[in-house]
């Protein structure tokens, strides 16, 4: 179908359908990491991350949390409904690791009950910096109903996700989402995957995630296999 | 009087009195800046800070503002109530400058009404990094209630102050509070000065605050001296 592109991410290509409603999200192969810094083509996981964010936001709907998604189209494509994304990712975390470790001090590892919710300003050009309820104000980046809405989201999603992951022998320890507007309301949107998620082993500690590839800590598709085997999705 | 240095920090040092309910704060002629890499010994700085802090806590005072302030001693010494510092540095910001421009995008000079609160974790091992509310809480910096409280009194000095400084034609665009626990109570601490504020002439904009010493933009003892004189002080 050729349909116009609307917009090429570093993790994915959205494009138009014949029908103004529906999205088409393809994922990419592209692994980046540090803003853009390091980035590589790494086979099989724009499929990894499509078939594990679908499963996810299945897993959210039946729990009746309110998101873009339609359903999963192909290997590597799925339909969502368009949004006005809201220039904020709200972060939830359980367990200190990666920025938290060096805001508060507090050791990784540390478990954070309950979990912290943070929201960084989605702006590459500076950095996605941290932002308080007063700065999200004054950018006018959500009305404070919204960011109310969306921060009591976040954890409703945390709790959901976080007994799903257990379940498959997982620690969920902090996750990254954005939210968007379509008439009036906020629903939850992009990607959950182990691109936005921190997923350790919960017998070893071990990461599954993205940190394998920021850090070069192993092979990042073994990773994101194991999780998507884990979590009842289809291998290749 | 040979009582003993309890602390010495970078801009003052506290002394023990013979009254245990009492300190004496002696204001040093150091200035340092950017966490201290840039240092030097500016002659009179103590006095000016020492003359337009007292000033400053005495018109506090006199709005009902709680401030650990007792009196002015001498040219570079004031008397003050021992507090446990809350371990936060509550920043208002009313004209973008400094690190809300790399933080929000928002131009320098952007007027911000109302002024942005913001916490800042007092602690120069981590370079004092932004917190949120959550953070505050996680870390068990200040009860929920004690925050309020804080962020509350920080919008009533700046009502005072910005009032203050535009009757002695100067701008008010931010400033830093510190705040501490005495039998209970939150009470207001440490200094409002120039080393602490961001201070510009309504007619040309120029700084008058350690944004002089900082950026070598001027001499530091001709800007605190023009603000002591407008704020109606003595002069050396
Ligand atoms: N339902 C939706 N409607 C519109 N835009 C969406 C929707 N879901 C996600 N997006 C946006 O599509 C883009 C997805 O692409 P990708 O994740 O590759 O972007 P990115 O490289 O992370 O860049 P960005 O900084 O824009 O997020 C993101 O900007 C995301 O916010
Ligand atoms: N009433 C008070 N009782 C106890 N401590 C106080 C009081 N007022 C201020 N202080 C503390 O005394 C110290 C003042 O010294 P100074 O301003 O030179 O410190 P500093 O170099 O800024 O270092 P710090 O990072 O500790 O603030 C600060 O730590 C401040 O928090
Ligand atoms: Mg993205
Ligand atoms: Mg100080």
């Amino acid at each position: 179908m050729g349909t116009a592109c609307l917009y090429e991410g570093k993790a994915k290509r959205i494009f138009e359908t014949e029908d103004p409603d529906v999205l088409r999200i393809a994922y990419k192969d592209d692994a980046t990491a540090f803003n853009g810094e390091k980035k590589e083509v790494l086979t099989g996981k724009g499929r990894l991350n499509n078939e594990i964010s679908s499963l996810i936001f299945e897993r959210l709907q039946e729990e009746g949390i309110a998101s873009h998604f339609i359903r999963r189209l192909s290997d590597t494509e799925q339909l969502v409904h368009p949004v006005e994304i809201v220039p904020l990712e709200v972060v939830v975390r359980r367990i200190a690791a990666g920025s938290i470790v060096k805001r508060t001090g507090l050791e990784r590892g540390t478990i954070m009950d309950p979990p912290v919710v943070e929201c960084y300003y989605k702006d590459d050009a500076l950095g996605d910096p941290l932002l308080n309820d007063e700065h999200i104000r004054l950018l006018q980046l959500a009305k404070p109903a919204e960011l109310d809405t969306m921060k009591q989201l976040a954890l409703r999603v945390y709790d959901v996700l976080s007994k799903l992951f257990d379940r498959a022998g997982i620690t969920l320890v902090d996750f990254k989402l954005e939210f968007g507007r379509r008439s009036g309301e906020i629903l939850l949107a992009d990607e959950i995957s182990p691109d936005t998620c921190r997923l350790w082993d919960k017998e070893t500690g071990a990461s599954f995630d993205k940190d394998l590839f920021r850090f070069g800590q192993g092979d990042l598709q073994t990773g994101y296999e194991t999780i998507l085997s884990r979590l009842g999705g289809h291998e290749a």
